[in-house]
């Protein structure tokens, strides 16, 4: 019934006539198809392979064999909804338990973390019975009509600001408002924080919750200092708002120190909601919310029933097992640690060698390689970041840009990345710098000479 | 490294301890454990088989092996998401576009009916530049915040209704405003929306969107009558508003006749925006949004990416085209028509004979049995439909009850149903109903008895 594999180009006219445009392609002058993917290397129509160093979604490696066979094995027996008992549910929110601190013990299952994150929206509200939120500035956390409304990277360009969304600095010691030389940028943000909820009580407002990304990851990489999350939640608590730890770009073990990377800010560090998605099912559309018993009695308490199609299936739930399975099997939370690490030393060298680095952080396969145009200033180095991105793309490795100057070099590639692969990457993003700097002074002397 | 097999209880009290209660389970007193199903049946721990009636979801049969085969040999090879080309993805929507009118011929891939129906919302606000919703009352349209909001369902239970959310009358010819006896339901219905156009434009209200399922699911297994939604449409165009066609719990040929509900209104009917999620994957995660170009140019315009990491991606959209397959293979759309007759011929001799049954509607296998306590008032039947299903539960039969009576018996099985599974659950209806009104019979004798 299926027409014959089709060439590039013609997939792409099919695709703009039609996929709605809003849907983007990477590299959309020239995008890649792919059809074949295995670990961290993805593999386009004429079998050229591609070092993936961006697609945190499938975590364990593309297509792992242990998570193909566990879909298949389910499949085969049952795939229906919750409404009726099923063992991979309950095993899968017990192991999902075991992860986390023992107050969050109450599961839903989702297929998205765009419904995660609106769940959670739903509970922090009606909880709390307060309907505002705080957010961080450029923060991203889904698709949805309620989630762009909390998203300033989303709606600056869109609708624009709701009065119940308040929108604080992103703590950023980079390129933030309180730097590495500030003596206290812990608490410097968190009063941030609590200066937003004092003007908005003001306002006769009241804050439901503060909604961040563990470490925001569209936001540039970003990497909080340790400890503010538990001021800013003490703000927030005080006004009888909840603290939400949107874990879906770099939960399960991604931040290589800990399995979720709220725990960066100290193990007494308990968020009142934990929501997951991406890395969870290896590309499955799973989601997940986890919150305190006492969030989810007032939920229930409307009596309205929450029931999701497809959430929580068999097979999704043994997809998730599996998953963290092949995490702990394969030790990658520890691998992370090791080869970010190593990462991490080698892109430090690179800071060294070239100027357009001004930063790099991280934590385990979480890594943002800020691209400045001067040490001064850090003006983001957009154009140039762009450039190296599409040249490595012809040197067969995929890394994308993050920030709202897009010139943040983010790396969050499957977890199964290798020292080697780590070692290839950086040796051609030195080559391609030594030859952009050769380029520039080319430039410089022929302009020098020309006048 | 997972536990044996629990039993019914074990996994019951599990469930009760990690699983948010709002997440209800059928039969609550005495849930379900279901293990394994195949094609129209589902086996419970002690092997046990159910005739399954109403899942819509499992659309051409529980574990279909042409689905659970397809599912596997792409989930082998990639499962990435559409911001690289893929044949998957434009093989789908090309499938797609080839069972609606030419006109919609923009696609979005997404996880869920919920995600579908936002994005739908979403179009229709960016497009009109219009935010209000006319809904038909006791429509459900998804769990989600925005969804919420425009399900009468929900929100009566819940936040309430908002002022941009205006609620039309069911057109429901058995119990609603106009009935059968009314000498044009159609222009009566649709006069209605006119009207709250109208009342909505005095208060300085602008239309974006009619939204509507094709045959109100969870309003009673409504069957709309045929012309209502072109008038109803006419209204709404001509406030500058869209008409969107929510085909979740109905399309895929499962009225029988076309493969979409919204054609049984005409062939010359096409809506703006058509919905789709539930049986659309068999119970893997998938749903779309199909619209015009100029709606999709519209949304495009703002610049904003529209991205949703797993929607669209190789897997689900090889088991969105495994699906189409077997619909076309099996001839299950026809078959839905044969077998749906029959179920209903079989349904109305039963009205015939038992009081009960008020009214028996429906188009292909979505089938609506109304219980009434009375002929002259048509008083909903609920405490008796709700004993009706339970005793069918014991009887291996699973049926449910919907209608804002809860008193509306659904049938929307697998396809794949048989008319030997028609003639078995009619007939255990019938035993139960006669011996339901023997019981009612002793009771009058016994009262008369004593009195």
């Amino acid at each position: 019934m299926r027409p014959e594999p089709r060439s590039r180009d013609e997939t792409l006219a099919l695709r703009r006539r039609l996929v709605g445009s809003s849907c983007k392609l990477f590299f959309s002058n020239d995008p890649v198809k792919i059809v074949k993917a295995k670990g961290q290397y993805m593999y386009d129509e004429n079998g050229r392979q591609y070092l993936d160093c961006i697609n945190n979604v499938a975590h364990v490696g593309h297509c792992h064999p242990a998570i193909v066979k566990a879909a298949h094995e389910q499949s085969q027996l049952l795939n229906t909804n919750t409404r009726y008992l099923h063992d991979n549910l309950v095993d899968y929110a017990e192991r999902l338990s075991k992860t986390l601190p023992g107050k969050l013990c109450t599961f839903y299952f989702l297929n998205s973390g765009s419904e995660a994150n609106d769940l959670a929206l739903r509970l922090a509200r009606q909880y709390t019975k307060h309907e505002d939120v705080i957010v961080l500035d450029h923060a991203y956390h889904g698709h949805l009509t309620s989630l762009i409304d909390i998203s300033p990277y989303k709606f600056r360009n869109l609708g624009g600001q709701k009065e119940w969304v308040h929108v604080a600095p992103v703590p950023d010691t980079y390129r933030g408002l309180y730097r590495e030389d500030h003596e206290d940028s812990v608490t410097a943000y968190a009063n941030e924080v609590k200066n937003i909820i004092e003007q908005a009580q003001k306002r006769g407002r009241k804050i439901a919750a503060f909604f961040a990304e563990s470490l925001p990851s569209v936001g540039g990489q970003i990497i909080p200092p340790a400890g503010y999350f538990q001021k800013a939640a003490e703000h927030v608590r005080k006004a009888g708002g909840i603290f939400i730890a949107d874990e879906i770009q770099v939960g399960f073990g991604r931040v290589g120190k800990h399995f979720w990377a709220f725990q960066l800010h100290g193990e007494d560090f308990v968020p009142d909601i934990v929501t997951m998605g991406k890395p969870i099912g290896n590309g499955h559309p799973i989601a997940c919310v986890a919150t305190t018993t006492e969030i989810a009695e007032a939920f229930a308490a409307t009596g309205v029933e929450y029931f999701n199609t497809f959430g929580g299936n068999p097979v999704s739930c043994a997809i998730g097992l599996a998953v963290l399975d092949v995490i702990e099997k394969e030790h990658l939370q520890a691998h992370a640690t090791e080869v970010g690490n190593f990462l991490m030393e080698l892109l430090k060298e690179q800071k060294m060698k070239h100027p357009i680095i001004g930063d790099v952080r991280g934590s385990g396969l979480f890594i943002g390689v800020d691209l400045i145009k001067d040490q001064a200033e850090r003006t983001p180095a957009t154009a140039e970041a762009e450039y190296l991105i599409t040249r490595l793309k012809e040197e067969y490795i995929l890394l994308s840009t993050d920030g709202p100057g897009r010139n943040v070099l983010k790396f969050k590639p499957p977890m199964c990345f290798s020292k080697e692969d780590a070692r290839f990457v950086v040796d051609t993003i030195d080559k391609l710098l030594t030859a952009m700097e050769n380029e520039d002074l080319n430039q410089q002397q022929t302009s020098t000479g020309a006048t």
